[in-house]
């Protein structure tokens, strides 16, 4: 997957987050895997930013189940660090998408690049239910282009 | 709630865990919530030790939220440490019941002790769906009498 | 322990989150072990709030071990719902002291209330040492207490 | 980085793990940063076959940030599941290796495929202090030669 080719000029969520004292290691920085839990918050603020809400996603049956997720670890960040991942579609495919996030301290400072690759799924019944990837709506698509 | 008197004499289900790098914080010990995250996992494995595992919890949509939890921390723990929750039920309400949790670590140190209050309920349709407390059946209780 | 019964009367931290798709479990609600991961995140913020940020606790080799920690689960919480911890100090022992948290949803729901208790203590080098508990100095009591 | 290109002929650590209810979201599967905390456990316990283990690392200075992560997740899994991580060195550069992991289902399914790309450093003091990253030995590599 190449994510750093954009075929897709998105619009740009803004995530704010905090390194917590529990999101730190014995090396006095933070553990890795919460940056992909940034990441995730971060894929869902941008979802609501365009109108699809927690509440909407699930009284539609709606999922967005991962395929792939990568990061970079740029610099390490500590506690207290004030940091906001900015988040974009870099590309959409016929079921799926890529979700492409820069994460910055507060001061500037890169921290991590990562990505998402993720499928646009419906759930036969409730969470829990099978689901089934479908068709990005092209309305969709275009309430994440840049005006 | 005084979870040291004990009016049910319960089986005692047993946990294994070791405490990860990931699970420390920059002091170099065990973030205290992962204790709750044992804890919730023991109790699971406490109910599949009497034949309600996850799969069949979920297709009886049953479940047991909680109520309360405490704990209190003994000793600290550090990366690598292998510890065992030993749990118990250690009280029986109508449509309530307490978990008492010992978290010990190989070398028999107490590292913590906890308690949960859970209620047995069950969901109207599928997980996500509105749930309400039920008495819980006799019969259940008796599988965690100690014999 | 009775955290109801304040003897001190303390300054209100508050502390916003909300709860992420990943902090919920396959009933749709909040895992409980996240409420502590914000009470404690609450504790460090109530305690940068008088001067005693992540950065002059680390140089200064201060740390606040758990002793005890409980909390009482009101009402469920969902995905996206937006919340503050507010946290006061409802006890100072000699070396010792007792946070309380209560755990509000942004419609006014009260959520969770719960109660740390906590040692002041000093690493003897850095992060990883030994640590000793010792008296919590007067001055730093007087900043907690409401004006 | 293509991990897929094995220069090393590596032994293969297994570390033993199982999905619990709290590690899975509202659609009742895995949340999917916890396959990063598996392979950071996996990685940890892949070193300590060796002799590294938690507190030789500690008590030499020793540390192994990371540089990148990343996974591909194949099949979903549920509360209960048991996995195990088989966990190898895919590549030793100078300062730098990539350890690549394979998440199995206890019934032979593959769940997801990642790799760390990690630094071999040294903290100039304990845990916190500045660190470096230093050539990795060749005793140590030859430890990981598969026989």
């Amino acid at each position: 997957m190449d994510a750093s080719r954009d075929e897709f000029q998105s619009i740009v969520g803004r995530f704010a987050c905090q390194v917590q004292w529990g999101d730190c290691d014995p090396a006095g920085i933070i553990f890795y895997p919460t940056y992909f839990r940034w990441m995730d918050a971060a894929t869902w603020a941008l979802l609501e930013s365009v109108g699809y809400d927690a509440k909407r996603m699930r009284t539609e049956n709606l999922a967005m189940p991962l395929v792939a997720a990568n990061c970079d670890f740029l610099a390490p960040a500590q506690q207290s660090d004030r940091c906001e991942v900015r988040s974009r579609i870099s590309r959409f495919g016929g079921k799926s998408f890529v979700v492409t996030h820069d994460i910055v301290r507060s001061d500037g400072t890169p921290l991590a690049k990562g990505a998402e690759t993720r499928v646009w799924g419906r759930f036969s019944g409730g969470p829990g239910t099978p689901m089934k990837g479908e068709a990005i709506p092209e309305a969709l698509k275009a309430k994440f282009r840049a005006k």
